[in-house]
């Protein structure tokens, strides 16, 4: 195992009704912006409940947080925190509400001229103004965790970044909100919680029992239940499993003293910057391409995870290989996810595009830090 | 899943060579008390990293916190804290000195008369001076939740209180410390780990089934991992990966949200404060006896450990329970723990003596909180 140091702050604030105790989670004298998405709280109530919690609070409002967050939009309410002299910041939504709320917090504080170099150049994040969420959508796990992922629409970018100071003070997971998602949202969040958990799990081999017990633990969890979702969509047990490991797959847990690939997201952020393919939907695209693209890297552990989750009793490694990659696209085609470039649109023209993109910028992809422009190409050459 | 809340604040700082950054971690100007026990840490050469490590800080030092730390012990430390005006306590050593600081801790800011309450009373702690520990022994999990057991051998008591003050601002785990310990404290420590587990796991069936296959991950890389230090003590390895499990074992993850059942520690601890038997040792004698009298309650629990750990294939309920319960004591067997009350001098006047005591307290243990005295006895006489 390799050393690491892990830290987790977030209060978790887990259950039916919850959502009233925001009166108690934010300080009595703080200047709220509460910010959210394109409206959807408004239909399904969760709007009203926050408002109900809030009485007597000093609240503004800034709305129409898009999903992929937009830089444009997001420096907008910057301005509105400066104006307002704003010190708590409420997210109500999904996780891109809420990584566009983070990049709020740290953008507000950040004393260069441009805080697109925090995404672009790494810039730190020295301070932030405090973050508390309710979050609406199991998915990117974005409520426990200090990451965010931001776009640049002009110059189709999609970028990531990380920082202690915007781990939200609190997250409020109430599973009844997440009854009125439509269920091609719930389907990409499940996509994207079996991703994220696979991309700190299947990499070369690591001397960490623990580590891969709990990555398939997650995933073995999440096979049997997913199903459930679609034919009994109103059943809280299931709704509350299914946000629980969405939650626990993008907390640091998975990845402590172990390598992780994150090959499948950075090339499935380019896809969605590019042809603007859902972000869960890019991932099941993307993940056999590359595990076909690296079986010889990540052969050991992808049929570690087909004999442990998948059940696949193959004893030759390479067809073991095989075998759980079609189980894979197996359980993203049972969630209704079709995942083929033609459906997404994705030509070779994107694909060389995105190639030159990742060469221009000089970094490489991967647990082995060997995914460049060529393996880009030849990747999606082997997806579907 | 029932509503819970969550928060795990401790920073791990986990790996070798990383008792040297304590001076990053504790603020320059603290008056330290570093606490420890009988003096292994200066025939393994941890004492002297610590030292060397702490140059130019201003410290104190308390030795001698036993084994089942003694309230009478710990008060002397509080006093020291009072009279040099202590503002940080560092542990170094195995779970009973975290333990024992962590009462420390909580003792000297405790406004009561008589800080004994907070365990027999459960007297609100409402802070604590701060706490870091360099931790030794993979066994408690003390390093990373906010518990602690303090004994009174006076009275023959030995009770746990848990707030979130006494969480250690952050842990240092070298899995090299663990080189030099004795045979049977490693033995111990494994035996501890498995019982927490499944004190978080095995009770009356819950839906939580992210929560099983946690708990469950955890068990599997034990019962893997495990052999291999008796063969190979000096594998680094091995060494972390268990040490690691250790502290997931009881960090809060595995029973948010579900019941738990502590029975087996609740009279494991009685058994220690009457018999002086080691912690892990009463755990292995007592975990059969609760699981032979709860099979009603904690069968399908049981029978589901058997089969996705133990790999037990009967599918009859009874016989899935039995060769469950063979199989965790072979696992205790396998690591030189043979635990029977002979052994261990657990007479019945004994067990008279810890039913009556239990009643006069009652209280009654379990998830179901349905074992008095007389059910004591009963798992008592159903133990080996």
């Amino acid at each position: 195992m390799n050393n690491f140091e892990y830290c987790n702050p977030v209060r978790i604030v887990f259950g039916k009704g919850q959502i009233a105790r925001l009166a108690e989670l934010i300080p009595k004298d703080a200047r709220i912006l509460m910010t959210y998405g394109g409206g959807s709280i408004k239909s399904n109530g969760v709007y009203d409940q926050v408002i109900k919690a809030l009485e007597g609070f000093d609240v503004a409002e800034f709305a129409g947080i898009e999903p992929n967050p937009q830089y444009s939009t997001l420096m907008k309410a910057v301005e509105i925190v400066k104006e307002k002299k704003i010190n708590f910041l409420l997210s109500v939504g999904g996780g891109s509400t809420l990584d566009g709320t983070k990049f709020i917090a740290a953008a507000a504080e950040y004393e260069g001229n441009e805080p697109w170099d925090i995404l672009e150049k790494g810039a730190p994040v020295k301070k932030a103004i405090p973050i508390g969420d309710v979050i609406t959508l199991p998915a990117t796990g974005s409520e426990m965790n200090c990451l965010a992922v931001i776009s640049k629409k002009e110059t189709k970018e999609k970028l990531a970044f990380g920082a202690p100071a915007v781990f939200p003070k609190f997250s409020i997971i109430d599973p009844e909100v997440t009854f009125s998602l439509p269920i091609r949202q719930v389907a990409n969040g499940i996509a994207d919680t079996f991703v994220h958990v696979v991309e700190q799990y299947v990499t070369h081999p690591q001397n960490a029992p623990l580590q891969d017990r709990q990555a398939e633990a997650i995933l073995l969890a999440l096979v049997d239940e997913a199903p459930k979702v679609f034919t009994d969509p109103k059943n809280y047990e299931t709704r509350a499993n299914l946000f629980w490991m969405a939650t626990q797959a993008l907390n640091g847990w998975l990845n402590v003293g172990v390598a992780q690939c994150w090959a499948t997201h950075n090339i499935g952020h380019e896809l969605t910057a590019q042809t603007g393919v859902d972000h869960g939907r890019s991932l099941a695209l993307v993940l056999p391409g590359v595990w076909r693209s690296q079986r010889k890297e990540k052969g050991e552990k992808i049929a570690q995870l087909g004999r442990r989750v998948f059940g696949i009793v193959e004893s030759d490694l390479d067809k073991a290989v095989d075998a759980t990659i079609d189980a894979t696209k197996n359980f993203f085609s049972s969630l209704g996810i079709i995942a083929t470039r033609k459906e997404y649109g994705v030509t070779d023209e994107i694909v060389q595009a995105i190639a030159n993109l990742i060469d221009s910028r000089g970094v490489k992809f991967g647990d082995l830090q060997n995914i460049d422009g060529a393996k880009i190409i030849e990747i999606m050459n082997l997806c579907d």
